[in-house]
């Protein structure tokens, strides 16, 4: 609030001091306008429009019109307008505005504010007056030079208001030389003593320098990584202090092409932001589609009502998804993370006609084949082809991940699969693979007939006859991932997911007639193995170890094809880094079933090729009970992988697919405040994990420990993981930078002592 | 093995001894043929293949088919035969029988077993000679009268190999009345010292009465639930150790008809015993059968894959269920326990064509409408129609059960949610209901209607509208409780099951085109409705407390009948003790939101009727995160009732509908002895609830623990519940009397300190 102090009396004081009628009535005016804004809610806009030419004569209307509004005069102690605006900031604390701000930036409800009361000084004094702020940097691409703005014989407000065309800082060289270079020097110190860009606020009354205020700089990603990298260099900050000046936001910024800011968006939906990034392309209604279009070469953004296992090659071939139901962690939303594509998901106000092959929006129709657009960082679905630009890692961003890696005792893997997205992650800075799902190689086209042929098997023997044509198509894909990531550890989990996913689903008769067709079996006999396998909850079903349990000879199959092509790339010179996870336990005899299998394949495998290396098995811990059961497993696992996805699912007794339902009214009724699938939940899951932990340590010193959930790059789960002594978190490849920062971070924060290891209960 | 010590040298002097050459040649004969069989393997019967009239040569062609079958002469030395005997008494803890036994009577593997050696005594010495078996008391019905079998003239083996016909004891009361009184008063004795009815073998040898063996008699339950009421009538045993004498299967016996034990079976197949009980009826296959053909005083069999909510209409006028899917823990078995009817489920080699109305089982058909019989007690299904036997609780079975609620500390509460239910409930001896299902009062006739047009409501105004047209209903079914249960508790669980439950699955065309008539509704908006409710994984979906929260308007009108009928049935003089629990709970403030509204209904209510009553409110826990939360759930709650069959369900993160396609071959590999579904897991489900509990009673300590999951009716969860603390179990009406029984014995164990109270961690 500024010029308060000011009333009848001090108006003519001014006057009668300055000789300025003029600057005296102006600052009455504005501070009238102000005054009653923030303290009376009476808007600016509301005195705007009295215009009378007498600046007198306005104070007078403005007077009325306060009267008017408020049902009083318009106070004349100066000591009564000073505690009124005091309680008028405390008051604002409780503004929806500032609530809403707060949630947005996490600031706790319970900081409370303060009031700073500084003496006026006027930068509309005179023509030798003036008011300016400025940034002791570049904060869009972080030059070290200083950058601002200045407007003469103005007060701060104009400036912000934008009603006036500000001048470049630089005038201030010619029109006032030795306060220019006053500013500048005093600016730098600001910077040197607070060891961060400033954001200042200064004016300069007849002739005389005053700062008003300095803070600590907003900036671009560009510019935040560029200035934390430049300061180390001018060692004024630590490679520590400069790794906590940038977040897994400005990481973002990088990874993902974003719109061109200047073209125009017409927005014709907003959905759940679920994978950040920015794509263009053809509406197209199903994962076939999309790989018939995109062979030639044309770019799609595939739109369904959500997304299956079997829609995974479809996924790869599109630019992004958007999905009309599901949340952040359904399938879409999971897979597109993996794949570093924009997902949009939960857009309810999407209706797709499948069989005319529209979408419905509102008003608005689409059509197969039309163009849109999607900003999956912001769920923002736009009309047509909003034009791409690219980012790329810049050499400081490289810099400080590589100081990120020194600096964080936690390693940083990636989940992948295949060896392309095995590069990736070893690009993105991926210590290792900490979770290869075997059952994605099964998907592609020449193998997925087999699997399929396998599952219809009528016998043990028909069964193991169709695995060995399966074995070296695994054995091919894990040889590449042991030769892409030579010597760093590989984690290949054997087959998780229930078998009714390799098949099409019961109501989908034209896809059925074609498969049994294809694969020349009876449809009857199809259509009863579908009925067969289908399970009222297929999440805690027939999957997991569970299947290699049942069947034996699967589990046998993939060991067999891991342990080949280990000893034939060991025998081409690379280095094997082996760990083999079994997934889904939560009964100790079933990880040692499986262990057995493992063991006796390996063996036989080292005599066959005449080759031994070792490896580690251990055991992916996804259910309550293989975490109250951890002292048990950590006698005979060599880690512990906490798939916290799932953990997530059965500690709460909320699936990740149906629970959107509710969480978001949760959400907004504040039943919880929270995302249980993005944070892990430290109260609820966190403790079950805590405690399996430190029982595992406790019986064996060297198990290793990680995460490999889709909580493994979140940042605030990352720092719950070093907090209780975990060895690494795996996440996908995209989102390695972002774990490795706050792997990084979560260190320094360790050794600050803001946090301390848990090491006993 | 009878007779060892005999040989070619010992067979002349007992010839020389006795003067009786046939007597000598018959113990030989008799030794050769035990010893070869038990030691050498050489089956009984070969030898009975020889026949020689001339005893002596008779022993010689024994030891020829000795040697040939032995490679080696028939053994002389009585040493070695002594040291053979005892090796081959040790080694048959291994043979395969009696591994099998210890399996079925829980006989542990690392007991051991140990040999006798006796001199021999030869009942088959002279006429003055014989062997005879007797029971102190009839094991039949119970009768305490001396009851057995004699034969003159003939060692132990005659009696019972069953060639010769016994006679009864009595006999000896003529022949050597001497002998009879001393056996009777020595047989008492017996009795008195080993405090159980006797099973004796005796032999008389010349004259002279020796003691063989005695040993606890087996028993029926008739004479079980007598003897051990008897004796304490005698003072023989204590009320604590007559309740030790009995068990759970005693009581089974008296709850459910048998068949006519003379009747043959024509057994054509067999399932999983889900239900014990035997019942006879028609075949249906479908619950709209069950109710058209039983609307007709007929009796019906409802024959299914598997049953559903819908179908329990159905199912209440069925005799008893066979499912060809599923395990004990199936909805078709839990609904049979809780109806007490007979139930087989798993079924697999029954093949059920629904259209042409005909069950497959191998070669034989079956058409709806044939009669079939099912004991639930084997799991057999046979062809027609068996007589069946009624049975009825004795006295002093009532006594015994009397003496057990007086015993026992922990309370026995049932599942019921109906009037009748809990009628019924208090019949069995239930101290109170600590589960009322509410949406069980939902799916009869004129109720479904209301809760279908409930779901489809277009907005909360026409939801509420619907809601208060249900509210009367409830009312009175709560009132009716509150009536028969007058002072004992009544704990009623807020609405539970998803929605989707209470409308047709989206298969049926034909209900859901009848479904839309009735209630005038257009179809279209039925199906998206249907498929709006649709699930990946209802048991992890929208259910329990959060359909109260996302539709608090249900609770509001749940909680507003369960006061309203409290306050008037209070009028009426009734004495209510209600508790309100609130299902599915995994975050604190989903159990306070539905908290608050029961407060805030409760105070309206009470100023609307102008009556206040004391009531409790509590949670159940069922999720693993509600068991990490207890400490803050306990400051809140007034008690904890453990559902610990979803519990054990997200514990181990499998169904129970679909786990026992991996569970059956899972206890087949020994990768799990137990049945979690059965009894309470206490490694993983059980510690989960014993930190659980511990930590509440320290935040908490008035607050009341119990169980309402159907380990509630388990004999070893009971102790397993006794042993953490708990307050009280809830079990189905026709599991109350053992449950009873068993939380008496884990008191009486208790006292005998076999466990102890565990009370810290």
């Amino acid at each position: 609030i500024l010029n308060l102090g000011i009333n009848d009396e001090v108006v003519k004081g001014i006057i009668r001091k300055t000789n300025n009628p003029d600057f005296a009535y102006d600052i009455y005016k504005r501070f009238i306008e102000i005054f009653s804004d923030v303290i009376f809610g009476i808007k600016r806009e509301e005195f705007w429009k009295i215009s009378v030419d007498d600046k007198e004569k306005t104070i007078e209307k403005y007077k009325e019109l306060f009267y008017e509004r408020a049902k009083k005069e318009f106070p004349q102690d100066p000591y009564e307008c000073l505690k009124m605006a005091i309680e008028g900031v405390f008051n604002s604390w409780n503004n929806p505005r500032a609530k809403e701000y707060r949630k947005i930036y996490q600031i706790p409800e319970d900081l409370g504010t303060a009031v700073n009361i500084q003496a006026m000084v006027f930068g509309n004094w005179n023509e030798r007056s003036g008011t300016g702020v400025l940034f002791t940097r570049n904060v869009k691409n972080g030059e070290n030079k200083i950058y601002g703005e200045f407007l003469f014989q103005a007060q701060g407000e104009d400036l912000v208001a934008g009603h006036v065309t500000p001048l470049p800082l630089e005038v201030l060289k010619d029109k006032m030389p030795e306060i220019y270079s006053k500013l500048e020097r005093y600016v730098k110190k600001l910077e040197r003593k607070l060891k961060d860009v400033q954001d200042v606020e200064f004016t300069i009354e007849d002739g005389k320098l005053y700062f008003l205020q300095t803070r600590a700089a907003k900036r671009t990603p560009l510019a935040a990584v560029k200035i934390a990298c430049d300061m180390v260099k001018e060692k004024l900050l630590t490679k520590e202090e400069a790794i906590m000046r940038i977040s897994g936001e400005d990481i973002d910024y990088f990874l993902h092409p974003t719109f061109d800011p200047n073209y125009p968006l017409e927005i014709i939906t907003k959905g759940k932001p679920a994978s950040p990034g920015c794509a263009v392309g053809e509406i197209v209604l199903s994962a076939e589609k999309a790989i018939e279009i995109a062979k030639q070469n044309r770019k799609v953004i595939l739109v369904r009502d959500f997304t299956k296992a079997d829609d995974v090659a479809g996924m790869a071939k599109a630019e992004g998804f958007v999905t009309t139901t599901g949340g952040e962690t359904s399938h879409a939303a999971v897979v597109a993370r993996g794949m570093g594509k924009p997902c949009i998901v939960g857009c309810s106000e999407i209706d797709i006609d499948f069989e005319n092959k529209i979408l419905k929006i509102k008003d608005i129709i689409l059509k197969e084949g039309d163009k849109i657009s999607i900003n999956g960082a912001t769920g923002e679905i736009i009309k047509g082809e909003v034009p791409l630009i690219k980012s790329e890692f810049p050499e400081e961003l490289k810099l400080l991940l590589s100081w990120a890696e020194k600096i964080a005792k936690m390693k940083v893997r990636a989940n992948a699969d295949t060896p392309i997205d095995a590069e990736n992650a070893k690009k993105m800075g991926a210590n290792g693979i900490g979770l290869a799902r075997t059952e994605h190689m099964f998907f592609a086209k020449e193998r997925i007939k087999y699997v399929q042929l396998m599952i219809l098997a009528k016998d043990e023997k028909e069964r193991k006859d169709i695995l060995s044509k399966l074995l070296p198509f695994q054995k091919n894909d894990f040889k590449e991932l042991f030769r892409v990531m030579n010597g760093l550890p590989v984690t290949i989990r054997t087959l998780d997911p229930p078998l009714h996913e390799f098949l099409p689903p019961k109501e989908k008769t034209e896809a059925i007639n074609e498969l049994a067709k294809e694969l020349n079996i009876d449809k009857q006999v199809l259509i009863r193995k579908i009925e067969e396998l289908e399970e009222h909850n297929p999440m805690m079903g027939l999957r997991g170890c569970r299947l290699g349990i049942i069947y034996p000879e699967i589990t046998e199959m993939q060991i067999r094809a891991i342990f080949e092509a280990a000893c034939e790339v060991k025998q081409e010179g690379i280095k094997v880094n082996l760990e083999i996870m079994v997934p889904l336990v939560s009964i100790l005899e079933e990880f040692l079933f499986q262990k057995e299998i493992v063991e006796n394949i390996s063996k036989e495998v080292f005599r066959e090729k005449g080759v031994k290396l070792d490896y580690k098995i251990g055991t992916m811990m996804e259910t309550p009970r293989a975490c109250l059961i951890a002292k048990e497993l950590a006698k005979y696992a060599d880690f512990f992988s906490y798939g916290t996805n799932d953990l997530t699912q059965f500690v709460f007794g909320f699936s990740r697919d149906d629970s959107p339902k509710f969480l978001v009214p949760y959400q907004q009724r504040k039943i919880i405040n929270f995302e249980p699938f993005k944070t892990i939940d430290e109260k609820g899951v966190g403790s079950l994990i805590l405690d399996s932990v430190l029982e595992a340590k406790r019986i064996n010193k060297n198990i290793k420990i990680g995460i490999c959930g889709e909580h493994g790059g979140d940042e605030k789960s990352i720092l719950f993981a070093r907090k209780i002594g975990m060895d690494y978190v795996s996440c996908s490849p995209y989102r390695v930078p972002k774990a490795l920062l706050a792997a990084a971070q979560a260190e320094i924060i360790l050794k600050k002592k803001k946090i301390t290891q848990i090491t006993t209960k």
